[in-house]
């Protein structure tokens, strides 16, 4: 199996999908069948269209040689994931995300990809919470509802992404921490990768890595969080 | 009905329940029937116990002499609420609320007592969340599954409660605002009341107002989001 799972598409003040471009590239060249074109899931998007959430991905692949098709444009999507030979889910509401894939039943049939095919999957932002066991760590608003909390869980763990310390002054809202506290309180014995903006989980052959230059904070019931870095060996998680 | 719907119990700063206190207090003072034992709600508590809950709430309310029973001290919670003078709804994590509530058979008799008998109800931040028609704006984190995202529906439309303008420097997380931009693109036709810190709004008499120096940030679907102030009339809201 092999996952590249990116905390967000774009680091403030940076071009879009411009900071993981490179890992993405030689993530898609280091497959063993090889990757022209990608099949995109772009159902996280709610306040642009699936045609230019496409447009906007397929700009930035063009820039290493490889095509984006979409998911949206099948009339039967499942049959699409069965043909793919990489899978990509950009990121926007987790909770649209998971409704939209889960009405068309894309959960088996990726998993079936990914999981026993070792068809490529990459995720950014809510397409890195969709590869967790659960959509119970994102950060984003409910606003419609899924049938389930299930997600595709092709780890078994929780990421958190857009992991961040601060906190706006005077405001009395939960911390991010505090929001992960409650989910591991309620949830023992699972852990969280808290993953910071322009850092990306690399899984491949039963081994987890970080790329970045900002630890991960990892979080589980009863233990003082960890601070991980690009030099830990994360495969314990898997 | 009545309602007291609070943003949050707490100003950065303060002591719990500090700046809402005196409101609290005038509002149950004003039910027509005696209140002075509310029945609370604490099943947003995710990392405390519910004991403790009550206790801190308690402390509180003992200072203008209104007495906090708790619904988690009944084998029968249902009936407890059915005898209940005002009903209190505190903050925490919203879908640990709702999925309690739920599990409990809550909604039904909270419905009947406040809607057609009367009954006070005070919430904040997830217990305003509550008074909605579904969770669907709460900035909580789904850390476990409720059977359904509907609320209390005592109002017919959604509180963004701690709502906030500030975003940290350098995060590209979504901001709150393009947050509840996804839900009203998801759910055209809905009013969402982004309620500021310090702020609340009141229900009376079919009349709504806002009371905090700080406006309310309005948004529906296909509108400029509008401020609006304690000067101005909300009933068009109900």
């Amino acid at each position: 199996m092999r996952l590249l799972l990116i905390s967000n598409s774009t680091n403030a003040g940076e071009a879009y999908l411009e900071y993981p471009k490179g890992h993405i590239a030689d993530f898609l060249a280091a497959s063993a069948r090889k990757v022209d074109t990608v099949l995109f899931v772009p159902y996280a998007a709610v306040t642009f269209s699936y045609d230019e959430y496409q447009a906007k991905v397929a700009a930035r692949f063009a820039e290493f040689g490889v095509k984006v098709d979409s998911v949206h444009r099948y009339a039967n999507p499942a049959e699409a994931v069965r043909g793919a030979q990489a899978i990509v889910v950009g990121g926007g509401n987790t909770f649209h995300l998971a409704k939209t894939m889960q009405d068309q039943g894309l959960y088996e049939p990726i998993r079936e990809a990914v999981a026993e095919r070792g068809v490529p999957y990459i995720g950014w932002s809510a397409g890195s919470n969709m590869s967790c066991p659960t959509i119970c760590t994102t950060n984003d608003m409910p606003i419609v509802e899924p049938m389930s909390f299930k997600a595709l869980n092709l780890i078994p763990f929780q990421i958190n992404p857009h992991y961040l310390d601060a906190h706006p002054d005077g405001h009395a809202g939960e911390t991010r921490e505090m929001r992960i506290e409650e989910y591991i309180a309620a949830n023992k014995g699972m852990n969280v990768a808290g993953l910071r903006e322009g850092c990306m989980l690399l899984a491949e052959d039963g081994k987890l890595s970080l790329i970045g230059k900002k630890p991960l904070r990892l979080f589980r019931y009863g233990q003082a969080p960890k601070e991980l870095t690009a030099d830990d060996d994360l495969s314990f998680l898997l």
